[in-house]
């Protein structure tokens, strides 16, 4: 745990400090929850975006894309279900006004007594050696018994008090389990009351004509409003989808580990419409296709895992996370939902308008089913991120810290380095910059000695450092350093292009898919 | 004046009809002066964004990207001056119940009194014929003169009251000038009031601990507050300039002409710092260099020009618009501003943080100057979209519609369509397709008669249409229609990625510059 810690610390302070990600309006002290992409992290967010446009729309014929606002009519999210249930339970401390999500405090206790008994496991593996069987201790040891029958009992009775809105109980709840204030100690907590998450802004600008508005808590709806429109218009014929990327916002009491729950955030989504009955199968072929989109990146195959729900949202008939295994442990990276007819019939009936598909071979209307996929692009980034930085021991002894970002990612596709700062050779490495920037970006570098820049760029991500030196001026060769391998390569100038190229191109990495 | 009505009408519809542009939440009736990009419009504005992203941050070796939160510190705003003085005067019609901009109702009334003397000079002439002088005429025609006398005095009037915050004077100059509402015919108004601009949202579950937040109204000030982390983390030397595209909200009473001005909006900004007395050489080549980016479109250098600013707000020293020739007239498309260290200043202050440049050369401290290019990516999705729509007439007196757009911009590169639905033809314009898709968009089409094909790809502004025909299956080659020219060349399907390559490539088009 404590390793984990360490290397989350790294990720945060080496994307501050190579200007990935910056605390937002940080000369004031900053804004909870919210970031700001920096010099590189923009051009690995967009990279990214970029990523899985292409490999969405430009490479799906039945894929097309959407840009919808941020601000949506407000029926928009009663029909969605948000207004009414897009809540957080919350309690407050009396004493130290501190302010918790209810099922959170809950949750973390029951997942102390899921440690508890996993103590136990551990003293009891050490006492057994190799012929301990962890599920067999489970259900004979009567203290690891009582721990883990008491935790399901907590969360059983929890999730059945939310769900039927008797927050009477949750506050019953946490009183019988004597929680106390992580802040104060204190046990004086007043009830528990549903908040929304949504943020509220108003538009127009006299107090009786002014209309509540929401900034989007999700873009999926963006979609649907859109989709009659998008199917005419585009000629759409079933299967099809529409993919959108753009930023949501949620109003998170807690927010915490960095990139990964932020107040505004950035989806990139693709409903996919079918025809109903035939959802399962197009489930089935998202969740595969999805995930051969993440392995093409080359993270390692072990970092991801599936997760089926157990328990549905009211608008599925199946879904299931991708799970990334960040440095805090293995978590959502990206959904894949059977949202069903949900969406589509709750917009038909509050718009009073009909959202059916014409079925020229059958002859009919139907309402389609949706297949819904769904990635956090910041937790996209920080999957990456986090994998990618690395501390290495090298033969001599000392260490490199190097991001071994997947090259079509990087935000620098090479660095040109003059050896000496005479000569000519910084003319020499601009003249390769002029001619390579219309293609990639690329950057300059002549200060301190060729090995710290090397670490510079290591550091950054950047896949090639070609390095310009005397020998240049005789034959139009350079070196040409590869970041991973640390290998050097003499090449001629004239090949640079295609050698970058061949290594960097969305179209070479898609073809990995 | 019809005839501009007329194509602007016909602009907004065949976004619509041809999937560029949805009105927002259109199901829900709309939501005022927000607009939804379609399957096509995304691909426009995203072809733009990434024109101007590519010339501005990977064309320069010292200019570098940003991608700050639409929520900031509220502070900025307090230092950027928008919480005090981002408003619009309002006025509402006691009988009516409407509200309208003060100063707006006062300019219509202005604009009035010039219609009057421009008809007088129209008549005058068409009685004095080529000898006509309308310098002369308009210093001497005593009727001319009151009214363009009269105008003046109202105008200078206004902005003098609006300068000192005399609203009460703004009211009684409406009621002088006897102005009435629009809408009812009543005069009976209530007084000015400011309105802030800014929409609003809270920040955080309880009522106490809620912070007020804004949503930026621009962009700019997410490139200010970084200034400092960007330069020291990203080792930026003078001058440098930091470039950012993203989203921007203004809570406006009168938003029109489509997605001219809209509340929900986007910006791509670049500031660009220098040592202070260099501000004006810096100025004038961001004029020049902005004005090229523009021109290497190929929309006609006629649809430009400069307008220098002759009053400035309180943070410039040199101010002027490129103006671009809108189906409504000559409007503002980008403004390039000499803003001084006003923003970095009002950071420091309000911060108390130093955001000063550490100059190595002379080992001294100091605030830069900043120059900043700011184009509404919306508006520039305008001028595109409204210049390429036309209608043309064909040699046999038939007429077609094409979207000439740039064909870097297009959405779709290039469309292929089997001749007939058999013979295997279908099959092979799908291989054709799965060989170019790494590349480009492309499209299938095989419904209705060619002909009709080559139309609905012309009004979708694809460049190239690929037709397969019987020819094909013996010899390996395909016609490939050029959509501005119609003209059809037989070309092998080998050649056809170099082809399309060679017209679409950003790289061959910033090479224009």
């Amino acid at each position: 745990m404590a390793k984990q810690d360490d290397i989350f610390k790294n990720v945060v302070s080496h994307a501050k400090e190579y200007g990935f990600i910056f605390p937002s309006s940080e000369i004031y002290d900053g804004l909870s929850a919210v970031y700001d992409y920096a010099q590189n992290g923009v051009e690995l967010k967009k990279n990214i975006r970029e990523y899985w446009w292409k490999a969405m729309v430009q490479m799906h014929e039945n894929i097309v894309g959407l840009d919808a606002a941020i601000l949506m009519h407000p029926t928009t999210w009663k029909a969605s279900g948000h207004v009414d249930a897009f809540n957080d339970p919350l309690i407050d401390n009396k004493d130290s006004k501190k302010r918790y999500r209810a099922d959170v405090l809950i949750e973390d206790y029951a997942e102390k007594l899921n440690q508890k008994a996993q103590k136990e496991i551990d003293k009891a593996r050490e006492r057994f050696g190799a012929s301990f069987d962890e599920e067999q201790y489970k259900t004979t040891n009567p203290r690891v018994m009582e721990y883990l029958s008491k935790k399901k009992e907590i969360l059983e009775r929890m999730a059945r008090s939310l769900e039927t809105e008797n927050l009477a109980d949750v506050k019953a709840l946490i009183e019988e389990l004597e929680i106390a204030c992580p802040d104060s100690g204190s046990k004086n907590w007043t009830d528990v009351k549903q908040f929304n998450l949504m943020f509220g802004t108003k538009l127009g600008a006299s107090a009786e004509s002014a209309m509540d508005l929401y900034l989007r808590p999700e873009t999926a709806q963006g979609i649907f409003v859109n989709f009659l429109n998008v199917q005419k218009t585009g000629r759409m014929k079933i299967p099809f989808g529409i993919a959108q990327t753009g930023k949501a916002f949620r109003n998170e009491i807690v927010a915490r580990q960095f990139i990964f729950r932020m107040r505004e955030f950035e989806q990139m989504e693709m409903q996919f419409f079918v025809k109903p009955g035939e959802e399962m199968k197009w489930y089935e072929y998202w969740k595969t296709t999805r995930l051969n989109w993440h392995l093409s990146l080359g993270l390692g195959k072990e970092n991801y895992r599936f997760h089926d729900h157990e328990k549905l949202a009211h608008y599925a008939n199946a879904a299931a996370d991708i799970e990334f295994n960040f440095p805090f442990g293995f978590k959502e990276l990206e959904g894949i939902h059977s949202r069903t007819d949900f969406d589509l019939k709750a917009h038909e009936q509050f718009s009073g308008k009909k959202l059916q598909y014409f079925d020229n071979d059958t002859n009919s209307n139907y309402t389609p089913y949706v297949v819904e996929t769904s990635v956090g692009l910041d937790r996209m980034f920080l999957a990456v991120f986090s994998k990618a930085l690395q501390e290495e021991t090298l033969e001599d002894g000392s260490t490199r810290t190097v991001l071994r970002l997947p090259s079509v990612l990087a935000p620098t596709k090479a660095a040109v380095l003059p050896l000496v700062k005479k000569d000519g050779l910084p003319e020499v490495a601009n003249k390769i910059i002029e001619d390579l920037k219309w293609d990639f970006n690329v950057a300059y570098d002549e200060k301190d000695a060729v090995g710290r820049r090397y670490r510079r760029q290591d550091a950054l991500g950047t896949p090639f450092c070609i390095t310009v030196d005397h020998q240049t001026l005789e034959d139009e060769t350079v070196t040409i350093r590869h970041r991973d391998s640390m290998q050097q390569d003499r090449v001629k100038i004239s090949e640079l292009r295609d050698i970058i190229n061949n290594e960097v191109s969305m179209r070479n990495w898609l073809m990995k898919m």
